[in-house]
């Protein structure tokens, strides 16, 4: 039973190749986490455990696939940067985007009970993902200040919503209460009701989540040599430092180098 | 803290609407699945259990995305046929692609359990997808043919190659011993060397595994109705049939009309 | 002076192969033809020698290009039907694009002294042009159709808005006397004021310009043979016929044919 | 008679605008230009009213799209560089693609005569094109070096090649003299057979041609100032130079400037 008589329908697979000399952009972003979140109750504004979840599963994203060189996390989404010329299976964007979005949900669901060990999954967990080009590492820098920023205008609101809620009042009232208000507003509302100082909070919630490599020396027992040897090599590492000033790109000017 | 500055980045996202009226192919594929197969001691040729596995999370697809009309599965892979005019996520083929395989791998792994009771997970299971187009549904019947005659060249194949291999040849004696021979040859080698009746196979073995809705009754029980009444209802259905033939799709006319 | 070292900048060129089993419309329209009509003292609301000149150029553009089966034109523009599996230059979109564009303005230019003798070209006329994929031939039909209604529809509204200012009144005040009104209304406008029959005017401002190919007997003189032999070719025609209800489709059948 | 019930066909178009901050190459190529120019008979191996019309052509597209920064035109082709933010026609590239080439045929017929006085032209010259997108001006110079290496590589052929069939040679016996032979070895058998000193043949012949805009003073006479007022003003200018090495670009740096 020969089959070239229906494999006309291979040609209709289009070259979905991404353009050379571009940095690309998978991110991921929970899907119906909103709904996801409330099942599983996750602590507002931050749930430490499903954050440090996201970033186990990304760091475990950067150990699979040594060409992204920084990956960027905020509550449910996550975005990874490919090096500007890899040729990870050819550049496809089909490719690129399953892969990531496929690997990073199979490690959230079996890593799951590490974070959560007394929850059941209600249901399944999952994330959908897009693929974007970016001509210059000027761009890359900016895409990242772009999520960083997002993350701290939301983490400021969240915080304050929730601080509300928690001293009585309903979600709509919190929300009204809020309309309008400035982040200098938000800051002072926090410290003068709850006595919260905004900048004393969790970097991670204030930040977001950075994931990249970090040359490291490590000093290697070896056989016949009882002191060791000191080895260099490339480290996965998770900070929250700033990533839109030029500081942390100054130190780590490896990550994005163009060609 | 305004946003607005970087915000020029989101310029970069390409429109990847997919054209209007034209039926929607997202197919999986496991990522790595002959070693993921080998460090989990898939039974060879076919794993039941693994198979079971699969079919239950593309069960689970079609009664998540009313859209799928369709879907085929033989090994590792599944093809999800989506009607042509659906307006899931405006056609976007990246959300299309990216949420069927995140989807399906969470379902996998969450699942992973039910079938493999005594067996932990060694590492995470993953796959990647591509998303095709097609302008008319005859087409789609021939891709759906193409798939399945691939499941019965590939079976065949295998069933010859693991008896060998069972009965004490090496891998490489067994595929010096193939090379060359044709669906006869292979029939009769199953029958003369092991008394195996290839056309006594599992169906599931040699047709792939069909996934669709069926128009069922069902008598559901209400207060102060002792019978029951009588409902019609779309169940999502698995079956292994031939679908290269026209008679399955004489018999469920619905599931590829063109509009 | 090798050139390999630059060859690099070729991998930048994207593949824009059309996917099969669509039929190809390029549209050419125009570009600033409201200044070069008037430039050129195009009469209005239809100059007969200047939809001549599109209507010579779109037929030279049929026997130059044998895959394209159909053509519909209409003030300025002219919209090009290729066959669905059409292997012209491997289906590249900018192929066709540029090829068609460039062949017809070329024509244009060199024709122009044959339809306007008597006035010199003050600048170069020229035109862009789209390409895009229908799946089915109902929507080429459909296509059609909706170039014909508009044909109809800007040239009732056209014929009104030119006789009101021949006969003394601004442009602007003739907009606005026609502001809301029905095509019914236009019509009893132009019978009652101007004595002109709407119905009566020619089918070529009123249908638009429909080039096809229709099989001809043809008497062919041969040495020896003192009446000629009869021939059937393929000869490339103009009409002006409706192509929105089914009449000249069913007369045509082998024009839309899908493979 | 409404349009709405077929103005669904426009959906079929597709978003076609290129990337963000890359720089758009159009090239464009006369199409069976072999031909073409055999039987225009033009001189063997450059007619310089040939390539004097193109050039013509190409200045005249500078100065009708104030977004091309740079041209390169050799033979029969022709690049059209437009800066890296341009938004005409929203980066359309079917717009691009096609007002560039039209616009090129139309002038090239319309100034046909005053380069071919006693020629008629006997077919309409035509031309395809390509759009193809760079992401940095380093690339645009490696593009404009490839294209120059080519024209050099072919002119020198070519000169070689021609100057052997005047001497007598077929068209054949020239090609398989040159086989295999390296630039050295051509250029000593111009200077050897022929005396002719490949390097002191036209700079157009050799470089190709540069268009590109000049900042200009000139003296404009005004009423009431005799002597006139000096001006600046950006003027399309054509050259023959060299633009493989740094030296043109470093003394016109606004042309490729990146934003």
């Amino acid at each position: 039973m020969a089959n070239s008589k229906y494999e006309y329908v291979k040609k209709f697979e289009a070259d979905d190749r991404l353009p050379p000399s571009n940095w690309i952009v998978v991110r991921i972003d929970g899907c119906h986490f909103h709904r996801f979140s409330a099942e599983h109750a996750f602590e507002k504004p931050n749930d430490e455990n499903a954050l440090n979840l996201m970033n186990v599963c990304a760091v475990s994203m950067l150990e699979q696939f040594p060409e992204i060189v920084f990956a960027y996390g905020v509550s449910d989404e996550y975005s990874f940067i490919w090096r500007e010329n890899t040729q990870f299976y050819q550049r496809r964007a089909s490719k690129l985007l399953s892969l990531c979005v496929s690997y990073f949900t199979s490690m959230y669901v079996m890593k799951w009970k590490e974070f959560f060990s007394y929850k059941e999954l209600k249901g399944p967990p999952y994330f959908d993902g897009r693929v974007v080009c970016y001509p210059r590492a000027k761009m890359i820098r900016d895409y990242l200040a772009w999520r960083q920023v997002d993350c701290h205008i939301n983490n400021q609101y969240n915080t304050c919503f929730w601080m509300l809620v928690k001293s009585g009042k309903t979600q709509k009232e919190a929300q009204e209460y809020l309309k309008g208000t400035q982040a200098k507003d938000k800051n002072e509302l926090l410290f003068q009701q709850f006595n919260i100082n905004y900048d004393k909070l969790p970097q991670m919630f204030r930040k977001g989540s950075c994931i990249y490599r970090e040359k490291v020396e490590e000093i290697v027992k070896e056989d016949g040599n009882a002191n060791g040897v000191t080895r260099t090599r490339n480290k996965v590492v998770l900070g929250h430092m700033d990533i839109i000033g030029p500081n942390f790109w100054i130190q780590h000017p490896y990550i994005l180098q163009e060609d």
